[in-house]
């Protein structure tokens, strides 16, 4: 399966993850974005937190090797994103026959070129379960 | 031009004026979300309302006509999202050689058949021009 594909699919995936579970989930539209820092998924739902709402920005990664690259562009739109629109910025990976892990970005490991990595020992220890990522 | 490319690139459009206001802007994918309530725009600005933020989904429309129909099940699903999300709805219309305007879900005339529409005399009485959306 070629990697955009792939990539959305783990994508809609997360989309109907999250409405089953009273949440409202938006992916973004590849192109017309592109010069503007757009996340893949905007999530939300009022009732979460205790009833004060919740709103997460999330980058997602599907990948079939044992870690994943970030580009610091990547991370930075995010938190650029976040900081605007007023949402909590989460990496959220899966790795092959795993669950999905979300991390948060002071989570993810620097590499020496100023991007970002996470592999699937920091993803199990950092990462929250799509379960935990909601309450 | 097809009435898809027209409604992508009005909506490009919109996407341009937010950013440069000092918005977000993310446009929904437009698979992937059929199954699902969606806004064609979810826009947010946490300085908007005196720093108390402001969370807007729009349904956008572009057209060459001078009356746009909205039908029940848009209306409701825009609604839907919003009391989940928890964002403001609104519907965007941008009529040949007018501005934008943006009506509240309560401004649409009603149509016979459950439906919704507004036209260029609607929009002009109750419609808010971009600035005025912002403030």
């Amino acid at each position: 399966m070629p990697a955009k594909t792939k990539g959305t699919n783990a994508e809609r995936e997360l989309v109907h993850k999250f409405w089953s579970t009273g949440w409202t989930a938006m992916r973004a539209a590849g192109s017309g974005c592109i010069k503007y820092p757009c996340p893949d998924l905007l999530v939300g739902n009022l009732n979460a937190n205790k009833g004060k709402g919740r709103k997460l920005a999330i980058e997602c990664k599907a990948t079939k090797a044992i870690k994943q690259y970030l580009t610091k562009k990547e991370v930075d739109e995010l938190q650029e994103f976040c900081r605007v629109f007023g949402a909590e910025p989460w990496i959220g990976v899966r790795f092959d026959k795993l669950d999905w892990y979300f991390l948060m970005l002071e989570d993810l490991q620097k590499t020496e070129g100023e991007n970002y990595a996470v592999d699937i020992a920091l993803a199990k220890r950092k990462g929250l379960l799509f379960e935990e990522l909601i309450i």
